[in-house]
């Protein structure tokens, strides 16, 4: 089968969310082993100046709703950034999953070339669906999701790189 | 212009390299500021069970040369793990930007069904390239470079998400 703008995002994005579900169990886990609030592990960051483990999901989730809402050519649903607990985290990561799993192949394929307008520091710039998805939707998605395991792993959670891959 | 095996691989590895070599710039120019010898970032890890800097560069180069070779149906080149200083990790990210340089797209393009063979754990696996290189190479790649950026920002590093980015 060759590559399409649904195979390049759908699967990727749906397979990384359920291994961040995966990795959010473990973390649960840990707090209830060594009895420490999980939402310590949520307010969590690597350095003061960078965005704490709840905010990490939140873009990640972000990213997945915006590119695929814009590649399709529709609105992107707001969703209100207000995750206190585990479960809340968790439901934002359903959604998004519900969300991955209503998009069909018929509306972001054939996507490459649609020109998909962001608002970037007051400016409007527009790119090529392909360009955006591959240079900045996915980037940003990796570097969110990676940084969620990151800030986990150095706060002892026992998790490995499998479960960051999955399988 | 649709999508092509080579536009989601090449184009992606040379961005997210050429953004590392800005990023280790920057943590030269940190360590010279601050007057410690660079050599300390490079050993650094977020958790004493994960891996240093080096090794996350050397991953990251490895998932590069791994998938285009096997990919284009060639032997993978074997690279020496033997990278000490930040000259020779930066020769490494170039030695990688040189090899994507000379892959063509007519080398990769329609490998989505080729049969991609890996040793895991003593076993072959074999899956086909497109699975290989969206579940395999380009998260493990993303996960390297990723980590990579995160130990030098807790480490005090000036880097913010732009630098990862790129432009």
């Amino acid at each position: 089968m060759s590559l399409s703008m649904y195979g390049v995002s759908v699967p990727v994005y749906t397979r990384q969310l359920n291994n961040l579900l995966n990795i959010l169990d473990k973390a649960e886990a840990y707090a209830a082993e060594r009895k420490f609030d999980v939402a310590v592990l949520l307010a969590s960051r690597l350095a003061p100046d960078m965005l704490p483990l709840t905010k990490q999901v939140q873009i990640a989730t972000d990213h997945v709703k915006g590119s695929l809402s814009r590649l399709a050519g529709k609105p992107v649903p707001s969703w209100a950034d207000e995750e206190v607990t585990l479960d809340d985290l968790r439901a934002r990561i359903r959604k998004a999953l519900a969300l991955l799993a209503e998009v069909t192949p018929a509306e972001i394929d054939g996507s490459e070339e649609r020109p998909i307008t962001l608002k970037l520091g007051g400016h409007d710039i527009v790119q090529p669906g392909q360009a955006y998805l591959l240079g900045i939707a996915m980037p940003n998605f990796y570097f969110h999701v990676t940084t969620a395991y990151a800030i986990l792993r150095h706060n002892g959670v026992p998790v490995g790189k499998r479960d960051f891959i999955g399988g």
